[in-house]
């Protein structure tokens, strides 16, 4: 046989990734969607980073240890999973506050139209921004949030940009990130994408796509650890010429000349705002180093197998649960979600016998599939202890019922 | 005698203190002011953080071990030292995204005013931010600068907001919070301190003062490593008015309800935005132990002492430097700078023997004291190494003066 050029799962050997993983004992961790797991060499790195950077070199490390040139390096390697080129993607901060660098930016360069359109499957706090942006800019936009079925047919020349997560929190629904962005283009509006559930969860290309501007965290599937930082990607036809709101002084054209007046920095590097954090990017860091190696397509398969045949046993073995995502997995991201009256009490009781998956109101039980560290054993153990509680009522106990969850 | 009430310095043992950082060999670390060093519980406590919590705990660390009440909790714990009470201080993100949080808030308070007023020893990046804020609303409002000692003269009835760094980053020269700060509101006007080089660095009492907004930074003067959060304090009377421009989900009512609209949280919880840095809250929590026993008013008498030896030494031992900071200890903060001609080379030369400060344009070298891993051992023997550089011209080699540097 020849040498194959087109992908396939066997690309990747995920027994070997998985072995890169930290995962407590007796834990089957369906919630990588919300906090990745630990990466084993991610505590040694950020040690390093601490006594043999921090701790040696002082001041100087922004220079000897590179910490200051980290924002746009580790951009470029997540470019590589979303199809970025190099020099348009760079980390910073929170995903909040990279859409709303993205979405100021976007409306500036529409002044004439005054219409964020996006939907209600988008992460609240996207359109939590776009709110506070709109009531501070006072200039008459407007955020109009439909269904999520009802975007394209509500892109119109009013719009000045559309601001969408691709793959939505809740059900994992992908919308056609190509098509959508085409006809927001035809229709003179930008196109801004949050990539919180795709990047590192399946094939992103932006380039091919068109996007003008897009967004994402680092703490879900690409295992950044709690609060790392955020990305933003700006295309690179826009980058010399888009303005920033948030014009922070590590966005300056020369940060270290101390002007008192703003110049944007060159690119991308004009959506730096401050100091950048360096324990967490040290994190990211050693996580890079296994999505350096991973070929997504081949993450893409594995993942559409391990959700098919969840929904296929979940659907075999636990009555009163309905499928919440797409069949079809073209349509749906990397999680699959159910519906079931009690869920709040039954992902308690799973995650008290050591499924971890979430919940979202008002009766979505949420299991992200993530392989570089999930395999086929993991979903036929998780569907068996579902199984069990649902079958035999285990959810129906009153301290599952009441307590407070953050997920 | 009877038990004093009065602080002294020696209501602390600054050598105990000392013993608490790691400090490499060789080196007296005068750049405490633009990052601390590493305090030495900071790294088990980060280890902790990132296998014991992140790695065991997974998701459900944002409960189980405190994550998300961390903001808060270290927030109060920063309210001591600056005059704020429990409740009114919150950490996130970096200094420029707190400084526009308090800049939009004040000028969505000042609907009928346009002038920010700020000084030209203001750092750059707040000046920055305020020129994007206003470049973003488009409103009409004007960015005034004046020099540092004509701020009084300026604040009339004309000013939404004054906009100012209590401690020169240059020269070290210190503001008048109380007077500065009552001569706004009598103009009916709102006052935001920067306390980049405050907090930590001499007392502050916010409350006293009647600030209105305040903002700083962690990883100068409190030492939580590089790129360590922001914190904000609002004045009680004002946080539960207040109207965030950044309204992400974290400073919503009901972040885990995920409703469509936000709806600001309680008081200071408000001026959250996204996901706070975990790892980095670490490194700040096990900083926080040491500033949770240390005596502000102690820290102060210890530095003017400091400050006080490097100056008569400096002027006594090295020709050509002349002070650029104000030779009352009473006026500037916890810094000292010289201009010299050569001052860029010179600090190459000095950073190459083991001491290092840092430079700014165009001939300033900046120094800064530190009472808590600084003594008078390390002033004597930083003078002396310095004398060494300009009574021998040891400057004058091209790699001290070509190589580019980042402080």
């Amino acid at each position: 046989m020849s040498a194959a050029t087109t992908t396939d799962r066997d690309s990747m050997d995920f027994a070997k990734t998985k072995a890169l993983f930290h995962l407590p004992d007796g834990v089957i961790y369906l919630d990588g969607n919300s906090l990745g797991p630990l990466p084993r060499s991610a505590a040694a790195r950020v040690t390093k980073a601490v006594t043999e950077e921090w701790g040696e070199m002082l001041i100087t490390g922004w220079n000897k240890a590179g910490w200051m040139a980290q924002p746009a390096a580790l951009g470029d390697r997540i470019g590589r999973l979303i199809g970025a080129p190099n020099g348009s993607v760079v980390l910073g901060d929170t995903l909040s506050i990279k859409v709303y660098q993205a979405l100021a930016s976007a409306l500036e360069m529409r002044p004439d139209r005054k219409v964020i359109l996006s939907d209600s499957g988008n992460f609240p706090t996207d359109l939590y921004m776009a709110e506070g942006l709109i009531r501070s800019l006072a200039q008459g936009h407007e955020l109009r949030v439909v269904a999520p079925e009802e975007v394209a047919a509500n892109i119109n020349d009013k719009v000045a940009a559309t601001m969408l997560t691709e793959v939505d929190y809740r059900t994992g629904r992908l919308h056609d990130m190509v098509s959508l962005t085409a006809k927001a283009h035809a229709a003179g509006a930008l196109a801004i994408w949050d990539l919180a559930h795709s990047a590192g969860a399946l094939p992103v290309d932006l380039t091919a796509a068109k996007a003008d501007f897009a967004v994402g965290c680092t703490y879900k599937y690409l295992n950044s650890g709690p609060g790392g930082p955020a990305f933003i990607y700006v295309a690179p036809a826009h980058a010399d010429t888009v303005r920033p709101a948030l014009s922070g002084w590590l966005g300056h054209e020369a940060p270290f000349a101390f002007d008192l007046d703003y110049r944007p920095g060159h690119g991308i590097e004009r959506m730096r705002v401050g100091t950048p954090p360096v324990l967490q990017m040290a994190a990211l860091d050693a996580s890079m180093d296994i999505w350096d190696r991973a070929d997504i397509q081949a993450v893409r398969l594995k993942s559409i197998e391990l959700t098919e045949l969840f929904i296929e046993l979940v659907e075999r073995d636990c009555p009163g649960l309905t499928l919440a995502s797409p069949r079809d997995p073209a349509n749906r991201g990397s999680q699959v979600s159910f519906h079931f009256a009690e869920g709040y009490a039954a992902m308690q009781a799973l995650i008290a016998r050591g499924v971890i998956g979430d919940f979202r109101a008002p009766d979505v039980m949420r299991f992200g599939f993530t392989p570089l560290y999930i395999d086929e054993e993991d979903v036929r153990g998780a569907v068996r202890i579902l199984a069990d509680v649902v079958r035999n009522d285990l959810w129906d106990r009153p301290e599952y019922k009441t307590r407070a969850r953050v997920t």
